[in-house]
């Protein structure tokens, strides 16, 4: 039996959920028209700078493609969020391509349920969209507005270096969220935190936002990542491993190898979306007094590359980071 | 041999050919950071309002797979741009979400040729995008800003339907464009313009502006486009299928058959890109002294749904349009 029309379909999964002003927030109105016409028509926020950021997440490439779909969306949305966040910028508006096999209820709904909550959460409201037919993806663009954009080029050399949060707890979550093993009820609870709704870090990048020379979100591995402040702004990093906030995940997933193996999955796994940035000295007391869940890293220095040092000795991971193809 | 990383791929491909103020026209002037960072940084022009719209095409749904990569990056981004044109606003940025099977040069320099090209000609310029491996499609947002937005709810009872150029090249093109005929020279070259080289009709849309009571573009066929007139503004139409302007492809591929075949094709056939538009009585004069390529072909009404006529005559097309499932 075919599944609805994509016209019946848009309407009863997103249009409904997603009216122009029904979203809390300030967001709704810069609204003059949503979802339903050519383009949609927004308003945007007198005087600010827009910051826009958009990813696809393929099936089988970026999540299981039998993964529950309220979670899909979350992780979809959550993650492009979190280029806003790196930039500090509010979130405004986002849209979506969905591209499936076929337009089937049963997936559509907590889809769209999960997107409707996750949008609500971080006051973003959908503005458009397109629904085709193919192999299951997700194209999200989020847009949000800034009045301190935080870049990657703006790091000197003896900035510090922090992150937020732990590291390590979505690349060490893989494969019990790929199904390759079960883990304990704790680590299933923790892989789904950190693989299906990872925290965008709106409130670090805002309280930072005076103070730091640079910044970027933790999507390839912070070795990947880091390595784009360093290029961008020219400069090279000194790290101290064991000031590294490994996440408790990342431990017990390594338990039974060792200590050299949870820092591994720290520093070259992906898909933690937190922040790496970067703080000129004279700003660190007062970033220090803001009690964030931010720690010191290390240091960027004028000699190009990352090296890292394990209580005062050299260290070399092995791998580097996530490489798309 | 694996092909270039990610990043490699992207700067060579894209970040060389879209640098930041480097393209002509006024949208380079609102970039303030291009592609690179977590999100692209851009200032809206003052006091008008964002158009925006996104559009997938799916390898092998809505082009051939193996078709030249440059014609693809051409229809990819003239069917964005078609949808700002509708709403008559003016092109200034667009993101590319980028789904490949493999990173391939072959491919990719063409399609990064298509697409500065294109680009380059309609004024908008490349601020961002994600590339990621997976089937082949080409995921567009296209940002414009208007001063007066045609939409599709503000059509009257009484209100003339116009229709841009000629409808019916693209479906009549489809067959040749899927390899499944090979056409005459006259009609490879129709199919070539019509398939992969659609207008946007931004001077139309510009020229009707202060006239038009709503606007489509005509992406799924003109009956089912027209619809959606309709339902925004609660109204019917008829009109009168003699004056209906039927390309000439449309006509000569379907010339053995015999004319109803090429009207079915002009009415039904997606992919045209022609705009739809309603004009009030009162701009009648005004609208026709524009001496714009459009046709008049039939008028709203208050009674719901669509009536055609040929020559007086009631007539009942076999179908109603492209569904996307």
């Amino acid at each position: 039996m075919p599944g609805p029309g994509e016209f019946e379909l848009i309407r009863e999964y997103f249009s409904s959920r997603f009216q122009t002003g029904a979203r809390p927030g300030s967001a709704a109105n810069t609204v003059v028209l949503g979802i339903g016409d050519d383009c949609a028509l927004l308003n945007p926020p007198a005087g600010k700078t827009l910051a826009t950021s958009v990813d696809t997440l393929v099936a089988d490439v970026h999540f299981p493609a039998n993964a529950d779909p309220y979670r899909i969306a979350s992780r979809a949305l959550r993650v492009n969020l979190s280029d806003l966040a790196a930039m500090n910028a509010e979130p405004l508006w986002f849209t979506l391509a969905l591209t499936l096999p076929q337009s089937d209820p049963q997936w559509l709904a907590p889809f769209a349920r999960g997107l409707a909550e996750t949008a609500d959460l971080y006051g973003v409201t959908l503005v458009g969209g397109d629904t085709t037919k193919g192999p299951l993806s997700i194209t999200i663009q989020v847009t949000g507005a800034c009045e301190k954009p935080l870049r990657r080029d703006g790091a000197r050399a003896g900035d510090t270096v922090f992150v937020s949060n732990q590291l390590g707890a979505a690349a060490a979550a893989l494969p019990i969220a790929l199904g390759e093993m079960v883990g304990t009820a704790e680590q299933r609870q923790q892989m789904e935190a950190a693989y299906y709704f990872p925290e965008p870090q709106f409130a670090v990048a805002r309280a930072i936002g005076n103070y730091a020379s640079a910044a970027l979100d933790i999507s390839d591995g912070l070795l990947a990542d880091l390595s784009h402040i360093c290029e961008a702004s020219k400069l090279g990093a000194e790290l101290e491993l064991e000031e590294l906030p490994v996440a408790g995940l990342a431990q017990s997933m390594n338990a039974e190898c060792n200590t050299e193996s949870a820092l591994e999955t720290a520093l070259t796994g992906g898909d933690d979306y937190q922040l790496c940035f970067t703080v000129p000295e004279q700003h660190l007391d007062t970033v220090d007094k803001l009690n964030l869940p931010i720690t010191a890293i290390g240091r960027m220095s004028a000699e190009p590359g990352i090296r890292c040092r394990l209580h005062g000795n050299p260290w070399q991971p092995r791998g580097s980071g996530y490489r798309h193809f």
